[in-house]
């Protein structure tokens, strides 16, 4: 059997938005592991605005994808073959195989997942990477209080809907940011939170004032931009502001915008509020995975953390897929279904 | 004896830097104490950057002073009469009297100081406010660790001066910043720092990367503006950025700045860096008082630090002082001796 496999690598590197032209669709022969190795098959994909940063080579947290290299991605993979006597062929775990069909692994990082805690996908938004994100991120450094109030952009992203759901488990007041009456309807009807306020409105500042009348005690960042200008005002003594994305600028070509220069009015209002703005990195977290995926199942169970997944058929719409995800035009987590699962 | 007191009143609020026309000496009938209060003359009259943010009405950490009240300040006093059991004629303490020759108090807030342990006036400095501010700023927020590169700015002030020299008692390699050769040299020969540079030399920030080849770990924040700017791109990922003030900016007339807007620089540096900055006031640490002050009156009398002061004689100079001290025309800690010390 010769079974052709198939990757998407980074063509080219985008200037603001990428376009399919940054993007390439290869075949390559399925590889074969070697001894200790297994062979995994990718069933999902997960898209996530940090793979903007990756296709520049602007420094960052993280090495950025060279040209002709495969994109880099988290995967819900299946081992097809295995020299390697943890694992069995039908297993599914969480991997970082990127976007391609196969990978040979040698078992470093793989992780095995329980089908029966939930759908192998949400192991990849609400159980995995994004899931640790809002938890570390807001646990650890927002550190909200019963009755305080916790605000969140894109809402009703993978993030988003979870820094508001537990924020609201914990006691305090979720109120969401989110683009378009449909997503604001979703994150107040289905997610409960609070309140939820579309960035679009011409009067946002004034809303997002009027639904926060006790001010702001923890603002999850992770979109910057004028949604960041609107929230400076209204936090309180001692807010705390986790910095976990900036995904409104992830496209800018230009960091240095023209003016007025708003840093002095920050840091005068980091000073005299003694805000706390602290950036982080889910990986920085990694040591609270266990208790995330303890606490966060059992939520799950309990009904108490709803989400939704914008699901991408087939790895050649990915590129499209990522690029949508960089303008919000998705609606949940993005996972692309890049096969579907084999029998176990 | 009919005594005259004098005070010092704010006559108009400033636009910009202050000006003596701001500033109105009145003479006073001496209070006389009521039953359970005490009569304070005051000794030593300390002067400090926060003073600029009290004269505006601009919203902030306290309330403004207003126009006609007497000017804030912390204070050496004497007991000169008493009736109150806990202090006798001649007790020198602690207290906000302001910048007045005479005041009554309740006893709220006075704390009687042992002339045995230092210099009155060290404690309106190395061991008051500005002491404290050094050391529960940098050790609760800053967390300087054993080989870390510490950076800080107006580094012979009282605030700086602590700062460099308890990051280097901690292990951490002490970087200052001052304004011109002379206190450049200061900081370097007398206080001990590993460096010290001039921010007014034209290629500075070449000269602060220079000095810090391995990044800066905590950056004491204390005046904003240029230095900040030079500080940012060499901060290491993880890095500590306490903000006590931002002396730069006090008499600006507009915080919205020509751009362009360096706003988004700063966050993306706190998200790819995972950066802290926290704004802090001494009295959120108030807590800290009794082991600070055990602490640096044991590395006072060890010679383990040094500190100077800049003292101006005389109430009536006090408004010029301030003017100065704004303008980073003062060395040291600048203390007004308003009367002499009576005989205890």
């Amino acid at each position: 059997m010769s079974e052709t496999a198939r990757r998407v690598v980074l063509a080219s590197r985008p200037v603001g938005e990428p376009t399919p032209d940054n993007f390439r669709l290869e075949e390559f022969p399925v590889p074969q592991p070697g001894p200790g190795e297994v062979l995994l098959r990718t069933v999902w994909l997960s898209l996530d605005p940090y793979m903007r940063g990756r296709m520049s080579d602007a420094p960052s947290y993280a090495p950025p994808v060279q040209i002709g290299q495969t994109m880099v991605a988290g995967t819900i993979s299946q081992v097809a073959a295995t020299n390697y006597p943890n694992f069995a062929v039908g297993d599914l775990v969480t991997s970082y195989a990127g976007w391609q069909t196969h990978a040979v692994s040698d078992g470093k990082g793989l992780r095995k997942i329980d089908p029966k805690g939930a759908p192998p996908s949400a192991f990849l938004g609400v159980l995995g990477m994004p899931g640790l994100t809002a938890y570390a991120g807001l646990l650890e450094i927002g550190k909200p209080q019963p009755g305080e109030t916790v605000v969140v952009a894109a809402a009703s992203g993978p993030v988003g809907s979870m820094v508001g759901q537990i924020a609201q488990i914990k006691g305090a007041r979720a109120i969401g940011i989110a683009g378009g009456p449909k997503k604001c309807a979703f994150v107040k009807n289905d997610l409960k939170f609070a309140d939820c306020l579309d960035h679009r409105a011409p009067d946002f500042p004034e809303r997002l004032a009027a639904a926060c009348p006790k001010g702001i005690d923890v603002y999850f960042e992770n979109v910057g931009g004028a949604v960041f200008e609107a929230v400076l005002p209204l936090l309180n003594p001692f807010a705390r502001v986790p910095v976990c994305g900036l995904v409104s600028t992830y496209n800018a070509t230009e960091m240095l915008t023209s003016g007025p220069d708003r840093l002095p009015v920050l840091m005068r209002a980091v000073l005299t509020k003694r805000l706390t703005l602290r950036g982080f990195i889910v990986t920085d977290f990694a040591a609270k995975q266990p208790e995330f995926l303890r606490e966060a199942t059992a939520w799950l169970k309990e009904g108490k953390i709803t989400y939704c997944e914008d699901v991408v058929e087939g790895l050649e719409n990915a590129p499209g897929a990522l690029i949508g995800l960089l303008k919000g035009e998705n609606f949940g987590k993005v996972v692309v279904r890049v096969a579907p699962e084999s029998k176990r």
